[in-house]
C-alpha cells in the first residue's frame, strides 16, 4: 500500500506513481489507435458504413452503472472490513497485554509476560503469512520457543494453534493459582476476538465476490469502450479519440481499481499495508512491555508495502 | 461454488465455465433471432409499421435500475451474510474446542472432550443438511454416538438438539465438578453463538426476497428486452440485433445471477461452498486435537461443491 | 406471507397470485384508457394541443428515482430489521431453554421448567397480538396458569410483563438455591434480550416512515403518469397506451410494494409469517423438552398467513 | 411527529396536513409566477432572448441526484438512529426495573425500588429537555426527591448525574448486602447502555451533517428551479409553469423534508414524538411496578408532539 | 468545525463563511474566464472548430456519478465513524468515572479516584494530540502526576501507555482489596472500550481511501468541467460560462467536502471539533467528581475549532 502526502487540487492531477495509470496505459493506447482508425475511415468497415449512435450507450450505460456501483462498494467493503479487522487485531493485542500485565498476580515473572506477548505478535505474522501464502518460518523463529516453532511446521491452521497455545498460557496461570477463574474467563473474551479476527480474515480471502459479476463486468465494459468510437464518430468528429480514451480511462481505471482491492490481502500497491500493522504490533506491546521504541520511517506518510 | 485463479483482464472475456453465459444463451439466442426478424422487417409487424423510438426506453430504464440495483443488493447481502453466518461457525467451533481444551480440568480425559469436538462438527453437518434438505445419516453415523444418532432420525429441528446435547455434555463436567459455574457459563455463551447461526441460517432459508419484486423485475426485463428492437431498428438498421443483445446480455445475466446467489445455501455454481467449509471446521478441530491434517486439493483455488 | 416454489424465468412472468397485479390492475386500465383517448384525440384537450414531449420527464424521473429507491429501501429494511427481531425470538427462545435444562439444579423438576418454557412461548404470541392488535386470550389460556392469564387481561404492555414473570420465575429458583447467582445473571442477560426484542418491534410497529414521504411519492408518481401519455403520443403514436401503462405498471407495483411491507407485522400476502413463526417456536421448543413434533405441511413452500 | 391513519392512494394524492406542503407553498406560488411570466415574454428578458435549453439541466440533474441522495439518506439514518436510542430507552428502562425487582433481595422494601424507578423515569424526561433545551424543573418536582432534585439545578450535563444517581443506588444496596457482586456488575451493565443512549443522543444533537452540504444543497436546487423555465420554455410552451412547478414541488419537498428530519429531537411536525415515548416509558414501568394504566389516546394513531 | 445556527432557506443562499466556497472561488474564476474565451471565439481553438456537443458529456457523467457518489459515501463515512468513536469516548469516560464512584469501597479516598479520572481525561487529550501531531506535553503537565508525565515524553503510543496505566490504577485497588476480582473484570471490560476507541482513530487516521480513487476522481471532474464549454457553445451560446460555472460549481464543491472530511481529524472547517469535546469530557467528568461547571459559550451554536 502507497500512502502519499495530500497533494493540491493540481498537482494531483499529473500523478503518475500510486495511480493505476502504468497499468492501464497499453489498453489505453489501444482504445486511442482504434478510435483515430475509426475517425480516419469514417466509421465504415470495409467499406460498409456502421449505423451505431449514441442512443444505445446510454441504455448500456444504465446496466453498466448498476454493475460498476455494486463491483465497487462490494470491493471496498471488503478493503475496510478487512482493515477493520487488522485493526482490531492491534486493539486486541493492545488489551491481552494490557490483561496479562494487570489481571493476574503481579508475583508472576516478567519473562512469562513477555512470552505471552509473543505469542501475540507471532499470531500476527502467522495470520500475515498464510494470508499471503509466504513461508513464517523466520518470523517464528525469533519469537517462538523452538519446540514449538519446529511442532507448527507441519501446522495447516497455524493461527489456530497459536491462539489455543495462548489459551494453554492462561490455563497454565490459573492452575498455578496466578489468576482466579473469573479472570481466566476475561482473558479467555479476548481471545474470542481473536479469534473472530482469524476467522473473518479467512472469510474474506477465502470467498471472492462471485465470479460471475467480474465476468459480465469486464464484458460489458470491454465491448462498452471499442464500439463506443463507432457511436461517437458521427457527431464529434475528430474529437472521438480523445473522448473515447477519457470515457474509457474512467470505465477501465475503476475496474482496475475494484480487481486491485477486492483482494486486500495482497502485495499490490493499493492492498493492505500488513508489514506495517505488525511492526506497529510488535513496537506498541514493546513499549507496553517497558521497552523504548525508536520512531520509524513509518510516520511519514510513504509506506511501500 | 468454483473459485477460479486470477485470469488477465483479456482470457475474462472468454471465460465460459462458472459465469452464466451457458444457462441464459437459449435466450440470447431467441432475442436475437426476433432483433433480425424486426430488421428483416423494417420493425413492421403484418406491414403496420411499430411507431417505437429509444426515448421510453430511457423512461423504463429508470425504474429498471431501481429494481435491479435494489434486488441485486439485497441478494448480495444475503449471500453474504450467509458467508458470515458459516464463517461465523468456524470461529465459534474453535473457540468452544479450546475452552473445553483451557478453561475446564486438565484431569478429564481427551476421549470425553473428543466426544464434545465430534458434536461440535456433527452441528455443522446437521446444519448443512437441513438447509439443502439432504439427509444426515451418514455423517452423524460416522460422529456421533449410535444410540444419539438413532434418537435424531425422528428429530424435526436435529442442529437445535445438537446444542442442546452440548449443553448438557458441559452441565455434566460442571456436575462433576471438572469445570465451575462461571466457566460453565463462558462456554454457554458461546452455545449462544451456535444458536445465532442457526437462527440466522434459518432466517436467511426460510424468507426469501418478498416475492412480488421478483416477479415485477422479471417482467420488466423481458418486457424491454423484446420491446427494444423495434425502438432501436429504425436508427441503428442492422445494428440492431447485435445492440439489443448486448444489452439483453447484461440485464439477463444480472437477473439470474440475483436469483442464483438469492438462495445462497443450494447447490448452484456461485452457491456458498458448503461441503468445503465443513470440511474446513473438522480439519481445524481435528488439528487442535492435536491430530495431523494432510493439505487437501482445497487450497488450489478450483473448489466446486 | 406467500411463498412460492421457485419457478423458471418463463413461468415467473405469468404469475397472478401473489403478486401485487391484482391490487393494482384497476389503476392501469384506467391509465390504459385514459391513454387511449389521448391517443385518439392526438393529445389535444378541447382542440387544444397539449404542448409537452418526453425531456420534462427524464427531469422529473431524476427526483422520483431517488424517492423511489429511498423509500423502497427504508421499506425493506424495515421488513428485513422485523425479520430479524422475529428469528432472534426463536434463536432466544431456544437459548432459553437450553439454559433451563443445562443450567440450573437437575434435581427441580420437568414440570417447573415446562412452566417456565410455556412463558416463553406466551411471549411469542402475546408479541404477535399486540404487533397485530387481535386478541390473545385463546392464546395465554391454553400457555398460561388460569390466574395469571386472568391478571394478564387489563394489562396494556402484556409481554412486558411476561418478561418480569420469567425474571420471576429465575428469582424463584436461586431463592430455593437451585440455580447460583451467575447462572441467574447469565439467564437474565437472554432476557435482556428478549426485551430488545419486544422495544425492536414496537419501535417498527410505531414508527412509520415519516408521512410526509409517501404523500410526496403519491403525488409524483400518480402526475407522473397521467401526464406520461400527453409526453408521448407524439413521437410514439398508438403505441402510447401500451407503453404507457408499462411504465405505469412499474412505477405502481414498486409504490405498492413498499407500501405493503413498510408495515412488516399486517396479514397481507408480503407481510411476515408471524403464526407460522409462533408455530415453529412452540414445536422447537416442545421437541428440546422431548416432545414428537409431527412435520407439518409448513415445510412444503406455499405459506400463507 | 404527526402519525396519521392509512389511507389509500387515491385520498393520499390529497393530504393537507402531515404533509410538507404548507410550508413550501409560497416558494412554490413564486416559481409559477416566474414561469408564467417566462411564458409570457417567451424566455426573452429585456428584448433578450435567454438561450437555454433542456440538455444542461440534465448534467445538473446529475450532481443534485448525488447531493439529494446524499443528504436524504443521511438525515433519514439520524432520524432513525435517534428513534433507536429511543426505542433503547424504553427497552433499558424496562430491563432496569426487571433487575430491581428480580435480582435483588426480595425483602427490600417496594418503595425503595420504586425510587429506583423513579430515577429512571427522571433520566428520560432530562434527555429530552436537554435535547430541546426546555425546563426539567415541574417533571424533576413530579419524580425526585426534593433535595435531589434542587441540586440538579446548577447542573450542566444532568442526564450524566442521574446514571451516577442510579449507579449510587445500586451501591447502597450492595453496601446493605441486599445484592453481591455479580448482580451489581449486571446491572451497572445496563447504566452501561443507558451512558450510550445518553453519549448517542447527544452526539446526533451536537454534530449536524457537515454545513457545506445544505449550502450546496441549497443553491443548487434554486438555481436549477428558477433557471428551468427559460430551459422549458421553447419546447413546451404554456405548460412550462405547470412542469416547472410540478419538477419544483419535488425537489424543494425532499429539501424541506431532509431539513426536517435532520434534527430529530425538535418539535417540528416530522420529529420524534419524544413526549409520547417518555409517556410509555412512564406507563410501561408503572405496570411493571403494579399500578394499572388507563389506556390513552395515543393508540389511535394521530399522535402531535 | 463551525456549527451555525440554522437559517431559512432563502439567507442559506448567501452564506459565505463555512462553505466551501471560498476556498475553490479561484477555480471557478478561471472556469468562467475560460467559458468566456470559447464563448468569444464560438468554440474555435485557432480557427479550428472543436466538433463536440453534449452527447459524451452525459455518457462521462455516468463514470462521474459512481466516483462521486462512492467518494462521498465513503468519507462521510469515516467522518461519522470518527465522531461515533469520539462520542463513544466521552461516553466511556463517564462510564468508567460512574465505575470507580459506585463500585468500589466508599473507604477509598476521593484523591485517588481524582488520579483516575484525570487519567481518563489525558487520555482523550493524547489521543487528540497523537491525531493532530501537536505537542501534549501542556495538558499533561495540567493533568498527570509530573513523574508520569515525564515518561510519556519518549513514549511513541501515548495512549495505549495511559491504558495500561489506567488497568495498573485497578490492578492496585484490587491489590490492597478495595475491590474484588468481578468489579475489577467490570472495569477492564470498559478499558476494552478505550482500546477500541484508540485502535479506530488510529485506523482512520492511517487508512486513507485509496489513493487511486482520489487521483481518478480528480482527474474526471476537472477534464469534465474544461471541455464543457465546447460542448456548450453551440446549443447555449452567451449563457455557456453562467451554466459552465455553476455545473462546476456543483462538482468542484463537492469534490472539496469529500477532501476536507475524508481526514475527520484535522482543524479545517469541517473537521470535528476535537477540542470542544476534549472540554465536554473534562466538564462532565468533573461535574460527576461534584465540581461546579460554568455554562460556556460552546452552547451558542458557533463553535470553531
Amino acid at each position: 500500500m502507497i500512502i502519499r502526502k495530500k497533494l493540491n487540487w493540481f498537482r494531483m492531477l499529473f500523478v503518475w506513481r500510486g495511480s493505476v495509470l502504468p497499468e492501464i496505459l497499453p489498453r489505453l493506447i489501444a482504445l486511442f489507435l482504434l478510435s483515430s482508425t475509426v475517425v480516419y475511415f469514417h466509421g465504415e468497415l470495409f467499406h460498409y458504413k456502421i449505423p451505431l449512435n449514441i442512443a444505445p450507450f446510454t441504455l448500456i450505460g444504465l446496466a453498466l452503472a448498476i454493475f460498476l456501483g455494486f463491483c465497487n462498494n462490494a470491493s471496498y467493503d471488503r478493503f475496510w472490513e478487512a482493515r477493520k479487522l487488522w485493526g482490531g487485531l492491534l486493539i486486541d493485542a493492545r488489551s491481552l497485554t494490557r490483561q496479562a500485565l494487570t489481571l493476574g498476580d503481579a508475583e508472576k515473572n516478567h519473562a512469562d509476560i513477555q512470552d505471552f506477548v509473543n505469542l501475540i505478535i507471532a499470531f500476527a505474522y502467522a495470520l500475515k503469512h498464510q494470508l499471503r501464502q509466504t513461508d513464517p518460518g523466520e518470523d517464528f523463529q525469533r519469537l517462538l520457543k523452538p519446540e514449538f516453532a519446529k511442532s507448527l511446521e507441519t501446522v495447516k491452521f497455524k493461527p489456530a494453534i497459536i491462539i489455543r497455545e495462548l489459551g494453554q498460557w492462561i490455563y497454565r496461570n490459573k492452575k498455578e493459582d496466578k489468576i482466579d477463574t473469573i479472570v481466566q474467563v476475561a482473558i479467555d473474551n479476548n481471545l474470542n476476538r481473536l479469534s473472530d479476527i482469524l476467522g473473518g480474515c479467512e472469510r474474506i480471502s477465502n470467498t471472492p465476490i462471485p465470479y460471475t459479476y467480474s465476468v459480465v463486468l469486464h464484458r460489458t465494459i470491454y465491448i462498452y469502450c471499442f464500439l463506443l468510437p463507432f457511436g461517437l464518430v458521427d457527431s464529434i468528429g475528430w474529437m472521438t479519440p480523445l473522448i473515447v480514451t477519457f470515457i474509457g480511462y474512467t470505465f477501465i481505471a475503476l475496474d482496475a481499481i475494484v480487481t486491485e482491492i477486492e483482494e486486500p490481502f495482497g502485495v499490490e500497491k493499493n492492498d493492505l499495508a500488513l508489514n506495517a500493522i505488525c511492526q506497529t504490533i510488535e513496537d506498541s506491546l514493546g513499549e507496553m512491555m517497558g521497552k523504548k521504541i525508536e520512531k520509524k520511517p513509518l510516520d511519514n506518510l510513504l509506506i511501500i508495502d
